[in-house]
């Protein structure tokens, strides 16, 4: 186990080795901003030269302070810095902040320094943020730790902030601080080869202080633990995660559908999804949820009433929630009576409720009152564009007022600039986030409610069935031995019917003999396909023979089969043939699994043919999964009213779809050599007997 | 004709009747503010009791004013307003702005009280701007009128700016200011019973004052008068809209495909895409997307190089930019050489250009100054994160040097908040447009790729093709005359043959007799249809028997659903039935009108079957449409690709289906009385001779 952070976040003495005797210097403006924020504890200055820096005695060296050290904020040189890391070692020093920037961002040189300063670190049982990064802060009252330089001082809240990019730090403080986003722990985490945004995960589960957990991400190291951690974490507090990076896929060449879908944002975005992890797309869309998660109760469903004094706004946002997923609902009876009798005969007391121009105070107060009263409300956004007679500081305390007496989410939305401005710093005082676009308000409210509903959600079990993972063990060692890559059909099939999967009844023949064999066994009409592993798009070269209805019309498509695609080389085995039951025309959906080095497996859903190839609507997870997450793949496509029926037709046994995607997240647990898997056409039928896997191809490593 | 503008826009005088001697009070506000402006001739305060106003000598009516008054500023109570507008009548006056409220918005008793105003105006040539409006803006240094009761004083500029609502119009003059917007003339045109959106862009279109036009609008008077007038005026200058109402669709049952899925909103989005017009979700995009209309070239194309002196946000600039449909393409060889040159080792000289937190202000120069001459580039991003050492000054001043340079647009990017502030004004002073976050940049830039591909995309040709329209004329007066709305199948066919459109073979028929003789002269297999205007989902019924592969199962497909059918009513005539070629399987398109009263036909295309069913892939335009725009709606849709051919079939015949758009354009705009068609399944084919209608169902006013 790795030593806790507290010796970086709760030292109780701190040295700023490189601290700078010339103002406008890194080593200066930390040490300075140190001792402004009040820090709970002595601050050393380590300067080779100077007797006192800001007129606290500096010191030589960290070995020439008296007293004992527990966390280092290094600045010094690059060139310096695996020495000082050395001596902090010798000193007993815990934790080390390296802000010198020079390491593994510049290249292998960089690297190879940042890995001799990490082993020292190891060794040592010391933890290190950094190098290249901005620093710490902690604003927890006992603490009080400052370590960066930037010149925004955050209020105190229950935000846990993290910047893997050093440079967007400062930016990413300056928004919190004019949105009044109290910070808890910030950390910019830098090149991260110790303290990783894991590890904070990790940190501030357990953390009291922190409530919202804000992550700004270029990169995963390990995103298996991330998602363990996570999963567990986002059933305690909200995180929100920006992952740039979202366009960049995998620029490979994928054999199989499933591969060519599951680019590496898709991987991301499964990942984030069942973990409960809110996803931003922007640095301004994580502030505009968390001001909602750092200060509201979660909503407990999507039905928002909106109250404005202007018709505009007023449509703006509801059509924002509309296509954010909330419900603009219509007021209960009760509500309207009250509000009739409230607002003047011209206001409109539907959803969304337009108070007018002329709207005061308390009509305002009024209505947040009746709507927030009304059951069938889950929560409120309130507008106000600033007319000249109306006090936009009383409209605010008259919100903040009958807000903070109901357990429903309100959110304000002040427009204008300066006329409104005033009003926005009494909301902030109480608490109440406020937007200066309705959609902005719309868009930070169904967060809210998604993660709120992913809290509520029963979790589902992980289905573990009996199957026989021996059988498949023998197939893919066979393969293996062989040193292939891909498998024949019957490979495949064989491997599946080990996992319980339904495939087409088939059989593997060589010869007509065998052919003959075979087929007398079978009920017509028959299918037959070669089975090649060097062979992988079958019907483009005629190696697929459809509705075979008697034993003749088979012959002849076998020998035919056989003369047009050549005869094996010399010493090579005869080319082989699956026999098939043709299975009729269902609905044809596709299944797969896709696996991405040093991330783990994904599992893929959609509707076959031109709905995978041409609308790719498909659904993603991780493996594994549970049956829940199952049922959701299926039901989240686009297409999912076909499988339910259209124009009369009955649903397919959406049961044998949900069982084969747990098998097949089984298997991929089982056999993590397996890179590709397409399971296309699987036939689905409203007759759970009559579903059957025509097709099949798989990769493995 | 109506009068020109020009009374309110460039009065010589002005006359503020309700001027008031009590500061805070809207008559006072506007009065001080047209004196403030400096208002290029005399302003006269019109007060029942006062002396003077504010030092001005006070008139106690229009008419007791010795001058002569252009235009009449009217702030008075409601009850006053038509007396003032009478006089103002009598005295000659030619404009008015009516700043009081309390009119058509609040009712019955206000509209009849409007209407009484627009009569006195309409009958003396006078033009209103109002009620309900708060004022208007024209900053023409020989005119700076200003009468709005708005704090904010926008700089001087090239843009026009609409706003339908009062209240908003406020807000969106402070966020144009804040973004050193220059505005040329703004008009909030309150209840709009006069001067509309309409005149303002006819009135602008001449206008060399006036280089963009931003519109907030809430409702369409004459959407038939804004689509001419659209069409022309977006050929000259970018017409930005901000149109609110997206998600509220009109609540009809409708009875077609085409009806179903054509909302108003659906129809505001077609008549935008045909009148180049620039549709933006928020007063926050209207403006980021004008800062660059308004100060910048046009990009000619829509590769852009990016600039950053921090990964991360490069990234997501990056992803921005190809989520907009941008292309962040490879840097030609040469400019990589120039950037090695120029930058330190570790800078990445890909795109997006990444100089590292060192970067200076000359790096910044040298690398926009080599991407801007690299003829693979279009346009280019310059994002800054300000670090602690580099000036942002200097750096915005070497980026709008250089940008100044070339002739292709480069959006700045500053993030941060007071770090950067100096920097965003120093580029403001040089009119080169700064958004906070990358992505702003990158939906700004994207909609201007879409204006400029917009200008020079060739008009296209209205078709009209030769089509017997006597004689659709002759089915619908039938129809018409019968007191029907719906038409039969029969009938439909008929009109459809009138205008050239490939029908497949069809015969109605009542007794056997004709039955028989029908089929004779046709091909099997058949298909027969029962043929009522009052059965509209004819195979639910059980109406619809397909393969029929002979004489003998004709028949008894006609005798079966004779008797399942019922037999007609005493008196009423044989129930209708067609006989119809079976068209074989093609690929199943649909095609529809529909008619929105007061607005226009919606054309519809569209892949049938689950397509427009389930995913509702459709493409929509209004009529009449150009050959262009048929095309476009073809190729728009995202099964695009299943018309082309997936699986190594055959593209279907295009110039069918474009002609058969063409051809339906038509018969909307010959009947305007034709209020939903769908053309649904029209069977399309790789030959254009197999291409044919299979059904189709119409309805008229």
């Amino acid at each position: 186990m790795k030593p806790s952070l507290d010796a970086i976040f709760r030292p109780r003495s701190i040295a700023v080795v490189g601290a700078s005797t010339r103002k406008g210097t890194l080593g200066r403006e930390i040490f300075d901003k140190l001792l402004a924020a009040d820090f709970n504890g002595p601050v050393y200055p380590v300067h080779p030269k100077a007797e006192f820096v800001h007129s606290v005695k500096a010191y030589k060296s960290v070995s020439a302070i008296p007293d004992s050290v527990e966390l280092a904020v290094i600045v010094v040189r690059k060139e310096l810095v695996l020495d000082v890391v050395k001596e902090c070692a010798r000193c007993g020093v815990k934790g080390v902040v390296v802000i010198t920037a020079g390491f593994k961002e510049t290249g292998p040189k960089g690297a190879a320094l940042e890995q001799q300063i990490v082993e020292v670190i190891r060794a040592h049982g010391m933890r290190m943020v950094g190098p290249n990064c901005m620093g710490i802060i902690n604003t927890e009252p006992d603490v009080r730790l400052d370590s960066t330089f930037a010149p925004t001082v955050p209020p105190r809240g229950n935000i846990g902030l993290v910047s893997q990019s050093g440079a967007l730090g400062q930016t990413i403080l300056e928004h919190a601080d004019e949105l009044n986003l109290g910070i808890s722990m910030f950390v910019s985490i830098g090149n991260k080869p110790d303290v990783s945004g894991n590890d904070l995960l990790e940190y501030w589960r357990d953390d009291p202080s922190v409530g919202v957990i804000l992550m700004y991400l270029e990169s995963f190291g390990d995103p298996m633990r991330f998602i363990q951690l996570a999963r567990e974490v986002s059933k305690k507090k909200p995180i929100v995660v920006v992952k740039s990076g979202r366009t960049v896929s995998g620029a490979r060449a994928a054999s199989s559908h499933t591969g060519a879908l599951a680019g590496t944002d898709v991987a991301y975005d499964a990942l984030f999804k069942q973990c409960g992890i809110i996803r931003a797309d922007t640095i301004n869309e994580m502030f505009e949820v968390a001001m909602g998660l750092a200060n509201l109760p979660l909503p407990r469903g999507n039905r928002v009433a909106i109250i404005t004094n202007a018709g505009g706004p007023g449509i703006m946002a509801a059509d924002a929630c509309e296509g954010a997923g909330l419900q603009v609902v219509p007021l209960g009876r009760e509500t309207r009576e009250t509000l009739s009798k409230q607002l003047p005969a011209e206001a409109s007391v539907e959803n969304p409720v337009d108070l007018l121009a002329g709207a005061t105070p308390e009509d305002f107060q009024a209505t947040l009152q009746a709507v927030l009263s009304d059951e069938q409300v889950d929560s409120a956004i309130v507008i106000f564009v600033a007319p000249i007679i109306t006090d936009p500081i009383a409209v605010a305390a008259k919100i903040s007022a009958v807000a903070h007496s109901f357990d429903k989410p309100v959110l304000g939305c002040f427009m204008g600039v300066k006329g409104v401005a005033p009003g926005v710093e009494e909301l902030h005082r109480h608490r109440i986030p406020v937007y200066p676009f309705p959609e902005s308000a719309a868009r930070a409210l169904a967060a809210m409610v998604r993660y709120s509903r992913w809290l509520r959600k029963e979790p589902g079990a992980m289905a573990r069935f009996d199957v026989h993972e021996g059988a498949a063990q023998a197939v893919i060692a066979r393969v293996r031995a062989e040193r292939r890559e891909q498998l024949t059909f019957s490979e495949v099939a064989e491997i599946l019917r080990a996992y319980g999967l339904p495939v087409a009844e088939t059989v593997t023949v060589r010869t007509k003999a065998e052919l003959l064999d075979a087929s007398r066994k079978m009920r017509y009409p028959l299918v037959l396909k070669v089975s090649s592993s060097a062979i992988i798009h079958k019907s483009e070269i005629g190696g697929v023979r459809l509705d075979l209805k008697s034993e003749a019309e088979l012959v002849s498509a076998f020998e035919e089969m056989k003369k047009t695609l050549g005869a094996p080389r010399q010493g090579a085995p005869a080319l082989a043939f699956v026999v098939q039951e043709m299975i009729p025309d269902g609905r044809e959906v596709i299944m797969g699994l896709h696996t991405v080095p040093g991330f783990g497996t994904l599992i893929m859903f959609g509707l076959g043919g031109i709905h995978v190839e041409v609308l790719k609507d498909v659904a993603f997870r991780i493996v594994p999964i549970t049956d829940r997450e199952a049922e959701e793949m299926i039901s989240e496509i686009k297409g999912f009213a076909i499988l339910e029926g259209v124009r009369g037709e009955k649903p397919v046994a959406f049961d044998v779809l949900k069982s084969a995607l747990l098998r097949l997240s089984q298997l991929a647990v089982d056999f993590p050599e397996i890179r590709e898997l397409d399971l296309n056409p699987f036939m689905a039928f409203p007759e759970a007997e009559k579903c059957r896997i025509v097709d099949a191809r798989l990769r493995v490593e």
